[in-house]
């Protein structure tokens, strides 16, 4: 017995009114809840990025049915990849371009699968990569 | 244009061995790839899930064809979740409670939807989730 997959990535950002901004213009992501000053979650393929504000969830009690939501938070660059078709990986760096923010570093890996790293607003090392990367299909994840 | 969905969700932790025998014993996740003091990566469903020790991405330059991987690593508990079909949930109990995994946290989400949280050996925050939470199917994603 093994999890279907990953439900839910994420990372931490303090100013998430950026956050919101980048992550809805860049990949077009669809926020599904926010909570002003603690968090944006955005529905990303059939998983959710999940963004926090650290200094919140950290030390807040957030009460659900009178039970407290496990506390977390971290400081410092986190990383996670979109991944996205080899068809499209042209026009994301176009979009990427168009929208100035740079490409940190791109890399071909010795399997053939392509990574564009940036960063987002909060430091965070975001990358663009091909599921060839991990051997894994094309198929919506 | 959208991604396709995440195809890397990263944790941090220093002791590798640890976190390593906790996800493929207690979840039965693939390792991919291990670099010794640097990091171990596992297959999850449609995705993959990086584990890296921070002092090591924070201030190590690895070269892939003369190009430095971007720099990266958090401080503190992350945070991420695996999706679990509902009718599996009680047999991840079970399987917690063999393993001797403490449950901080269970939550019946207003929508439905079933999370059990625990914590893994260097302190993230680890959930288990029914996708209904998210209102996502129970594919394989």
């Amino acid at each position: 017995m093994k999890p279907l997959g990953i439900l839910e990535t994420c990372l931490y950002a303090r100013d998430l009114e950026a956050a919101e901004r980048f992550y809805t213009s860049l990949f077009e992501l669809e926020v599904i809840a926010r909570m002003p000053g603690r968090h944006v979650f955005f529905r990303c393929g059939r998983g959710v990025l999940l963004i926090f504000n650290p200094d919140k969830t950290e030390a807040e009690t957030v009460l659900i049915d009178e039970t407290a939501v496990p506390r977390h938070g971290a400081r410092g660059a986190g990383h996670m990849a979109f991944a996205v078709p080899e068809a499209e990986f042209e026009t994301w760096r176009g979009r990427l371009a168009a929208a100035g923010v740079a490409v940190e570093v791109e890399i071909v890996w010795p399997n053939g699968g392509r990574s564009l790293y940036l960063r987002d607003p909060a430091g965070n090392s975001v990358e663009l990569a091909t599921p060839r990367l991990w051997g894994l299909s094309e198929e919506p994840s």
